[in-house]
Parts: C-alpha cells; structure tokens; sequence
C-alpha cells in the first residue's frame, strides 16, 4: 500500500527507555532504577490533586467537557488572559501540532535554534515543511533575525528556557526581537520550564499576558508536565490572540484532554505551593551539581530549569557513559543525537542526586 | 495572519452539551439532568478498574510508559493478533487521524456512508480530501461498490455498527466486498459498537483478526468508551497489517495516552465479566424502546448498539422535540444535521429510561 510522500523521511519517535524495559534488559531491581531523564517533577505532584482526581474516579466513564469551561478559567485567571485566549492541548506538544497544521505546509519553512525541543522538527515533518536550525548553541537572537530577514520562514520557535541545554533568553531582547518580525510569522514562545526560570531569575520572566497584549503574531506555550508535576496526564496550553486560538481550535480533535486529566490540571493551579516548594528544593539541589561539576572538572550549562546539561570533556565520551549508568540503573538523556558531547540529568530528590554523583563518578 | 486555505471549509466542532451547561443554561438541578446524548456506559466502568487507578494516582507525575507495552499485549491477546498488528490512540478518533494524514491529501478522495461518525468528514477536510457519500442512509455495499468503481477513493469508511443509527453490516456481506477492493484503497472497518452487536447477532461479528490475516488493506477500529465504560479515558486502537502501523506509527505523538489511561484500559480488558453485564442489561432495557416506540408509533431503526435512533413522523419535528427536552433536563442527539429528522438516545439504567419515556410523551 502506497501512503503519503512525507511519511518517507518521518521516523518513528523513540522515547527514553521506561523503568519497566530497564528492570526487564539488565535484571536491576525496580526500586534501584532511577530515573532522572524526563524531567518530571521528582517530588510527584500536590495531594490536593491526587484526592480529587480520587474523587471522581467514577467519572471515568463519561466523556470530558469538552468545552474545558473550568481549567480554561484556571488557567485565563492565573495568566490574566481571557478565556478566548487560551487553547488546552494534550501536552504543548498537541498544540505545536495544531499550529504546524494550521500555519505550514509542504512549501514552509520553520525556523529553530540549532539544539532545541526534538518536537518542533518531527511535527515539521509531517507537514512537509523545511526545517532551518541556526548554528549557534544557544538561542543568538542577531543570528535569529539574520536568517529570518534571508529565509521568510512561516513559524520562529524560540524555546526559553530551552530544552535540552537549560539557558534562557532574557525577557528585553525576546521582546525587542519579536518587535523587529512581520505579523504575518508566527512566533511561538514555549515556556515549558518558565516556572523554573521565574524563581531564578526575574530578567528572564516571558509575562503571557505582556505577550498577548503586544502581539497579534505570537502564541506562548505552558505545560503542567513539569513544575505542576502532571507528566502523565498530557495537559499542556498555548496563550496567544483570539484570532489564532480560534483557527487552531479547527483542529482540534473534540475530547483531546481526558476527564482525570482536566481535573488534575485545574486543582494543580490552585496548589501553587506544592509548585513554589518543587522550585525552591529543584534549586537547593542543583547547587550540588554546580559543586559536583566542579570538583569533576566538567562544564555545566547555567540552568534555568529542572535538569542540569554536563558537557562532557573530550577524553569522556556521552554514549559510552551514559549506556554505563544505564547498567548500573540510572536513566539520564545522552545528547550525542543533538550533536553534543553530553549528558541531561533532571535534578532529582536528595538521595537520587547523591546516587547520580556517586555512579557517574565509578564512570568517568 | 494567514493560516493554510484548508482551515477555511473547516468549523469548530461543537460536542454535545455537558451536564453542566444545562444545568447553567436552564437552571436545573445537577441531579434532575440525564445525558442520554454521547453513548456512555450507563454502568459507569468497572470497580476494578477504579481500584487499580486509585492505586496509582502519585504516579500521575510519571510520563506514560511510551511503549505501552502492557496495553498492546492486553489487546493483542484479546484479539488474537501481534502487538504489532496494534496501534493506540487517543480514542479511536486519533488513528482515524492518522490514517487520514498517512494516505489521503488535497487530492484524495474518501468514500463514507450517507449518515455516519461524523469525524471522519471532519479529518478529511483537514487533509484537503473530498468527501464522496451514498445515498442510501443503510450502508448499502453494491452502491459502495459502484462508487467505488467509478471515483476511486484512496480510503473507505465502513462503519458497523454504524453510529447514528444503530444498523449493522452482514461479516459475510463485508467480507465479500473487502475482497473486490484493490489492496493500495485502504478500508477502515470501525467497529466502536462490536462488543454489542456480538452479543445480539453473530452474523454481525467481525473479526479484527480475521480481517488483518485475509487483507493488507484494512484496519479494524475499537474503543474502550462504550461498552468498557471508559468514555473520558481517551484510549481507542486499530489493528491492521503491521506495514500500515508502521506507517501510522510515524505519525503518532509521543505519550499520546496518559499514565492513567493506560492502566484504566489494561484492567478494563481484564474485567470480561463488567462488559458482558453492561451488553446484557443494555439489550434488556432495548426492549422497552421498541416498545415504546410501537405504541407511540414511531419508527425505531434495528440498534446493534447501545444506542436507538428514533425516526419521528411527519407532524413531529426532532429539533423542536430534542429542545423540549433540554429544557425538562433531557440530553439526547438530534440528527437533524444528518439530514434525519430523527433523534438518537442511548440506552440508560432503567431510571434513566422511564424518565425519558415519560419526558418524550410530554413532547409529542
């Protein structure tokens, strides 16, 4: 059977290995796996949240308000935005997948920072488009502007802080950046790890609000997989003008947020201390690994999130050391796909930490 | 800001009023409202299945095991098939979206019935692809046939039992027809109702895996929204050759399902007994739509679902008839945007549908 040309050139996404095939390859024991390759919240997420997703258990059967009329106002309340203004994704992933759809085609082009979120080029593949990654490693603005001025690419990704490397851009040069582009490119500002950022750093505060009023060309992206500590529940959100939301919300699949899913997002946001506490220990922790790398004599990149980016130097080698802690039970991200020497560890609980410390130092 | 040309023949899909809404709208108690209106299991879901995600709720936090490997041997095993003959989606809806954007585009034509699910439409004209329809409103396979001869659609939506109205194709009629397509058309069976229709006829049992061992063009749809109970879940699947998963494969978004959907819908596989129950009592309860309908002298379509689709006469107008009812707290489906004026209520307890006779009677 024939399918579609640009199926050719899509391969199928291979997410890091789950604890479960980690016990099955290499015989460990599940409590001695750790793992701290997704940056999931490893404090889990508020009990407020899990007693009233407990509560509604029974709900299971009857399908989710699809008019999301609640976490919507969760979430317009806590942005000061309107509702008009917000569209709730399965993950931000779905709602990178709507805006491709809605604002590319097989003749776009998108363009993205050369290490950035793998999402951005898989969902531009699926619509064919031509992916055009800058060379700088971290996000450089000018270079930015340079190839957006030659290239008249359709969509800008900036990811800040970005992922996989931690750094952020500062809030005054994004703003000055996203003034000097035509309102006909869409700017996405995807702030995944924002509540990271914020407590770390005001400069680097992208206000969704500030953005939205600005702006008609930009969506802001959030997720409640992260701080909010709901990477199981695949609730994320975009914040942009109405007239956007409303042409992506064409393709949204009806029922795309399951009725546990809603429920735990919108008593997430009403725990912004189990938030608040996440962040502040998140930070107490990362002082360790700045001190671990240190003393190791390896870089670290300056993180603004819940994970750490160790730039291995050139005799220590990111597959090899990786594949070693895999064996002895540690799951942390090898960057070599991104064309990095390089490993991302999400900052863990104290005891996960201190195993880390002590495993990669049998491997270095 | 322009967005693809596509998005233009597309509009917002409006799901069907939530309990909330009406009790808002027409300030009504929440418990005085019955939704009749989306086909859930009147039974709710399983207590088992409940304990089990009861059980798991820190994990919440977690990112769902991306393989899904618990899930795809639980199906595979019910079925008969190799789990990589399966493929899981977000519902079913979402592996009908997937199989849209693997073989059809702005050229393609997909052939569906007169009166039928209304998403495959709607994801059509999210590729560009033209929709072809019967006349007939009964899935009628020599029309099938014939237009299938003469336009030469890339897929065909066959749906049994069909949703709205509640008819089902003969397995040797389909069998029949599958074998006169030529292997690059792709034929999707949707079978989101089959656990019903089994239980009241077998010459209506289609087999996923007899389907997949005879034909490398076709892929059987299932969901766990109707008779297992898990309609705010989210989790449905196709089963087809494994050179068609593999395509759609590349299509899927990592971590399409949530943590707890993936654990609600294994258990659920494992409770026979609570869908078994649910089919049993559903057929029961049938019994007194026909009757109803024989002495109010309404016609009612022959249901293999749990569901009846209710075709009034000529004095009775099903928009008037399904907004009186609304305002007395009764949801059910008017079909007059099929072209039908008919109204499709899905079977409830016994409660439910003495209070949806004695509502109707008001109206008529």
């Amino acid at each position: 059977m024939k399918f579609n040309k640009n199926l050719e050139s899509i391969s199928t996404y291979e997410a890091g290995k789950p604890i479960e095939l980690v016990v099955r390859e290499f015989g460990i024991d599940a409590k001695d796996v750790v793992k701290l390759a997704s940056n999931e919240n490893p404090y889990g997420c508020s009990i407020k949240v899990q007693n009233a997703v407990g509560a509604i258990l029974a709900n299971m059967a009857l399908y989710p308000d699809d008019s999301m009329i609640k976490l919507k106002n969760a979430i317009s309340l806590r942005f000061g935005v309107e509702s008009s203004n917000v569209i709730i994704g399965s993950g931000s992933d779905q709602v990178i997948e709507f805006l491709m759809h809605a604002k590319a085609n097989s003749s776009s082009k998108i363009l993205v920072n050369s290490v950035t979120f793998a999402m951005y080029e898989i969902y531009a593949k699926h619509v064919g488009a031509k992916i055009i990654k800058t060379a700088s490693q971290k996000h450089d603005l000018d270079e930015f502007y340079k190839i957006y001025k030659e290239q008249k690419p359709e969509i800008i990704f900036l990811c800040t802080p970005n992922n996989p490397t931690g750094d952020a851009i500062d809030r005054d040069e994004l703003f000055e950046f996203i003034e000097k582009i035509d309102s006909d490119t869409l700017v996405v500002v995807d702030g995944a790890y924002m509540e990271y950022a914020i407590a770390k750093d005001s400069s680097k505060e992208i206000s969704a609000k500030e953005l939205v009023n600005k702006f008609s060309n930009v969506i802001y992206l959030g997720t409640f997989s992260k701080a909010y500590g709901l990477g199981g529940m695949r609730v994320g959100y975009g914040i942009a003008d109405e007239k956007i939301i409303k042409e992506l919300y064409k393709l949204r699949p009806p029922f795309n947020i399951t009725t546990l899913s809603l429920e735990a997002a919108t008593i997430a946001l009403s725990d912004e201390e189990f938030v608040q506490k996440s962040v502040t220990l998140n930070f107490e922790q990362m002082k360790r690994y700045e001190e671990f790398a240190l003393e190791q004599k390896i870089d670290i990149i300056n993180s603004y999130t819940n994970f750490v980016t160790l730039c291995l130097n050139n005799n220590q080698n990111s597959t090899e050391i990786s594949n070693s802690l895999l064996q002895k039970g540690m799951i942390v991200r090898n960057l070599s796909g991104y064309g990095m020497n390089a490993i991302r560890v999400t900052v863990g609980t104290k005891d996960q930490n201190s195993r880390f410390f002590e495993l990669l130092k049998q491997c270095l």
